[in-house]
């Protein structure tokens, strides 16, 4: 793990290159204090059911700063359930897109106080293990619970900062995280026939 | 919308094509109450950050049955902001994950408990909206939390059945749903530094 590059003496905010434009991102936080109806983004996902437990999911469209926006591609994602479990094992298991999220927003955190600190990121890694007790999906034990039991994320940075800044910079991530959040406090979610 | 069909006359379990093997997943009901142990899955994803905010996310194996398991393929997903975020867009967005999860879950679910109440499916369909303040996320307002408001699921489904056997389908759905759960009750998050 590198130290803080002592060729350049103090932390300068302009010369870590980690691609993070927090310029824009201070910019928008002030503008979105006057504007707070700019910042109520929706988020959309379209399922359409294959077979078994095979779903097909597309993501294009959402809406925020006012008006309908659209990713630059639409995304396609298979989700089914394993072999273990006497499905066709077509794409993963859905629980495990949670993991897709959270480990991608955290890591994206790091990266954007790293940028805002000037700490130089070399390498991200991380795994993010979810336990499971299948007995609650299965209805074997109503005590057990459906989702996750608990999650655990393993950070591997090398970073031209010391440990503690390293590890500062994560703990940073997780208090900004959309989907950290997400998984460690409820959400309301209504579920309806049209 | 489909009726029951009436040439069948009565609900026989075994009329459903709909490609769930229920007759499985009850019979690992069964043993997995006498085995807690083989209950116990561990799911995975292993997170390379590439550059700005874009992340690369890979799965494939994953612990369940007491030994280490593998997808029959490795998935692997691109997790990035978007440009009204000044991020280059190379993949949804982090958050959206927790949507693709949600719509495959309560769709795997709606499949399995047709296919156990005998009753077919003709199509199932979903939209996932998840309302998003993000002022949260950019510290703009302390008081906005960073995750999801609430989320709201629109199922669309043609199946033979009642109108209201369909809604029992998806309540049904959500009691049992891994995602459902891992959305609306929290979960312990724990993030460390190797």
């Amino acid at each position: 793990m590198g130290k803080w590059s002592e060729e350049k003496g103090t932390k300068d905010m302009t010369t870590a290159t980690n691609g993070v434009n927090v310029d824009a991102l201070l910019e928008a936080r002030e503008v979105l204090k006057g504007a707070p109806e700019a910042a109520q983004f929706t988020w959309r996902a379209s399922s359409k059911w294959q077979h078994g437990v095979h779903s097909e999911i597309t993501i294009q469209n959402y809406f925020g700063l006012g008006q309908e926006q659209s990713h630059k591609e639409e995304s396609v994602f298979q989700a089914d359930h394993p072999e273990v479990f006497a499905a066709t094992d077509n794409g993963i298991t859905p629980i495990e897109y949670l993991l897709v999220g959270l480990a991608s927003c955290l890591s994206a955190g790091v990266a954007s106080v790293a940028q805002n600190r000037g700490i130089q990121l070399n390498s991200v890694e991380s795994v993010v293990e979810g336990a499971h007790d299948i007995r609650g999906i299965l209805g074997a034990d109503s005590d057990v619970r459906n989702g996750f039991n608990d999650i655990k994320v393993t950070f591997t940075i090398d970073a031209d900062a010391s440990r503690e800044d390293i590890e500062a910079l994560v703990a940073q991530s997780q208090k900004r995280s959309a989907v950290f959040d997400a998984l460690t406090n409820p959400t309301n979610v209504t579920v309806e026939v049209a």
